[in-house]
């Protein structure tokens, strides 16, 4: 199986890419893993490392991609 | 079946997410359609009125979800 994770921080725009983008992967071939990293901040480092810029963002085999724009990690990092 | 579409003009980033995002999406549910926007100039005011700003991006049931930044609509435009 590949890896799909998805990095997000509960916000409008991640709910709606969550619901659709997400929601279109094929899970045959997928294992999908949600990430809410306002209620995870430890996972911020790794989502940083992987080229995580903003949220959300979908990483595919190690590749980011950013899915619109929710809010900066380093929004993410100052908030609630 | 649901419709993704994809619309992209060649560049480097449009491929790395054609190659993943795209390839990503279940086809069993997705009927998939590829838009080389740079190629096909008459179809950058469908993309507009879709709501994309830039390319690569994805189409999904009528809602825009742009992936990284490959080139805003303008570049497109304004490109051989």
């Amino acid at each position: 199986m590949n890896k799909a994770t998805f990095y997000h921080a509960g916000c409008p725009v991640c709910i709606s890419a969550e619901q659709q983008v997400l929601e279109a992967l094929d899970k045959n071939r997928f294992t999908i893993e949600l990430v809410h990293l306002g209620e995870n901040k430890t996972r911020i480092s790794e989502a940083e490392q992987a080229g995580i810029k903003s949220v959300p963002a979908l990483l595919l085999d190690g590749n980011a991609f950013h899915i619109n724009f929710g809010a900066s990690l380093n929004d993410v990092k100052g908030g609630a």
